[in-house]
């Protein structure tokens, strides 16, 4: 039986990216269908109950939910072409922490950025550069996150990388400025189609956040 | 070179239960050493920069934080004793999935049972029986939520079993007429020493938490 791949997603969801970046790392062909989070659809409730979130990856009838959790399905399914996740278990412990620091912080932090103002607002400012420090520091002198290749980790943080142009403008500093590093890795990422391919572009997602200022009433 | 495993922990963690579960059923010898949260060791502080928490694991001198990811590389590394992760990556995807809300949702929502009052407690306490319930439906008729045997999922939730006398006090229910199912379940997995050893007495947990309340003038 051909696998039938169908992905419930969002265009501008980082997290549905990661989804869209390893399914395209594979080489793996699938539907995509985009939801509407104000009105999501029967398909969406059903596949993932708990949550009610996107993304959800429905293999051969059956859903997975959770865009790291995908994406390590993914791997393992499909381990042959473009392993994400290292064989050593100490490699594999250290990727699954700090893919677990940028759930933690960046999407939360980053969201602060253009829904806050006044003392919260510099504070997100502050707490996000910093996290992006850490981050650049966990990259090293390394050409990827994952080491000498793309692999989990990296996946599980360019996505962001389309946002970055939102949260400067909305946080007033510079990724580049801050961390130089960061960004050249972010534009070696960018070299695969893979990810050009996943990544909407940086203006039309600040437009979104425009968008959803001015829905909530933040000017 | 014999492995040498130390653990920093604190006795009352759910997320410490979970790492000395995980290696006294791999059969793991190890060094354990409390930490005192109000007064974090050098060695804590130094083993986990980022976030500064227990529970630690050190491996031949090398570290490796949060709970999940420990647990995890443990299987990963004793992979012959005891497996906790299916083979079967739709399996893997599921239990990792469950061991990812459980983190979600119970620690956050058991605290707020015994640190607020009024509608915002009610509120926790019919999230915390909905939690449970949404967890009893995915152990459903099986003997474990991992399955037939003790698992990965397991691993992750019945550390909060020591806590469940604490959360019932607090919160004025019984877990037992809510969900008896799920206590069928956390009383067969205290049948395995590496459980029953690893969880401290619910009364002990219930006087930790009544020292909390002191301190932070919760009536």
């Amino acid at each position: 039986m051909a696998d039938k791949l169908v992905l419930l997603d969002t265009w501008p969801s980082p997290f549905g990216m990661r989804v869209r970046i390893a399914l395209k790392e594979k080489g793996l062909n699938y539907e995509y269908k985009e939801e509407n989070l104000r009105e999501k659809s029967p398909l969406l409730l059903k596949m993932n109950p708990v949550h009610k979130k996107i993304p959800v990856l429905i293999h051969n009838a059956k859903p997975i939910s959770e865009s790291l959790v995908i994406v390590q399905y993914i791997d393992e399914v499909w381990k042959e072409k473009s392993p994400f996740l290292p064989n050593d278990p100490y490699q594999r412990a250290t990727e699954r922490f700090w893919a677990d620091y940028i759930d933690k912080k960046i999407f939360e932090i980053g969201r602060k950025l253009w829904m806050t103002k006044g003392e919260e607002h510099e504070k997100a400012k502050n707490d996000f550069i910093e996290c992006l420090k850490v981050l650049e520091g966990e990259l090293g002198e390394k050409p990827y996150l994952g080491g000498a290749k793309m692999g989990f980790l990296d996946v599980a943080l360019i996505p962001y990388y389309s946002w970055f142009y939102s949260y400067e403008t909305c946080g007033k500093f510079k990724t580049e400025e801050e961390c130089p590093k960061l960004v050249d890795w972010a534009k070696k990422c960018m070299e695969k189609e893979s990810v050009s391919k996943s990544l909407p572009d940086s203006e039309k997602i600040y437009a979104f956040v425009l968008q959803l200022k001015r829905r909530y009433g933040i000017e």
